[in-house]
């Protein structure tokens, strides 16, 4: 497919670098940039720029930040006795929209899977243990995936924290709020049975 | 959702622009970008401002051209008799990939749409009818998109340019190879009856 010009290909190929963005789209998006206005185009890419340089990491759960902490830890109101530990960033935006949680993140920035090679030392869990010891928390939330690496983490962390002497949950696995029985994974449901709880009338 | 740093939303907002980035993948190309190392996130961002200081449109075609001609019209051995009309450039590399093409393209840059205040003026109509007089085009192929916007653009076209004496051709539509008629819709199934064909034996 050497169709294109050498900087529309470079563009192409760039593009189907980031994640989800298959050949295909890759040469959809380059085409809608190369038809956009030039200020329009130019604003993303000053944009990655301008994030790559002003980001860092939250020197104390590891979620992305503009400065020394990120936004969560800069917050007073923020119960520090109650941590959530997510797999990455984008996580705790899914945490936040619950308006369940007040408490901090820890953002493990990724999780255990020996095939990828990612094994507890790559993970921020060292980090996560001297928290656990600093900040007086009492609870300690483990919201990675529920999927094989998620639940290895979650199980690994489980091992690591318990002996330190505080409450240790998991998140709940089961069926989808609006969810159907019958089109149901035998996994999921089976989680579901499991996690039965009493009703309370 | 003002969970986001600025410089992060800022990204966010622009990635959610793109065709086919709907906020979520938004948000997971950005956490992939600043967990990218810097020289990959710049080389996107150089990439685009590059893209866009280099590439133009062919000033014969319309196609995305890094110099006055596009690839296709810088190639002699391409038939100047045979001009197959396509919507935007993505789609020269669509019919390019059946190696079933040897002539030349000319791109319309979008498909007569009323209902988004698009007219036979906004695209490269004109050009074409000029091209079709001063190249000694002997026949054109209509290969707009076989939907409401694309065939409207086919039949005009059709209308204008049949009085010129050339051959005025349409791409087929039917069912997809490799595709089951069980569960074609009735509209394709109809075409591909429409345009069924004598079996030679």
């Amino acid at each position: 497919m050497a169709h294109y010009e050498g900087a529309v290909q470079a563009l192409i190929d760039e593009l189907g670098r980031l994640p989800g963005v298959g050949p295909k789209s890759a040469s959809r998006i380059a085409y809608y940039l190369l038809k956009a206005a030039p200020e329009d185009a130019n604003r993303l890419a000053r944009a990655i720029t301008e994030a790559k340089e002003r980001i860092t990491w939250c020197r104390r759960c590891f979620n992305i930040a503009e400065g020394e902490l990120c936004v969560f830890c800069r917050d007073d109101r923020r119960d520090p006795a109650l941590l959530c530990v997510v797999e990455d960033s984008p996580d705790i935006i899914a945490v936040e929209r619950t308006h369940e949680f007040n408490g901090r993140y820890h953002v493990l920035q990724g999780a255990i899977s020996p095939i990828e090679g990612i094994g507890p030392e790559q993970l921020r869990i060292k980090e996560l243990v001297r928290r656990v010891g600093e900040e007086g928390v009492r609870e300690v939330i483990l919201a990675t995936n529920p999927n094989i690496t998620g639940e290895a983490t979650a199980m690994y962390l489980a091992r690591v924290l318990k002996p330190l002497g505080l409450r240790v949950t998991r998140i709940a696995s089961g069926l989808p709020v609006g969810g159907d029985l019958e089109y149901a994974d035998e996994v999921t449901l089976g989680r579901a049975l499991e996690g039965r709880r009493d009703v309370e009338a």
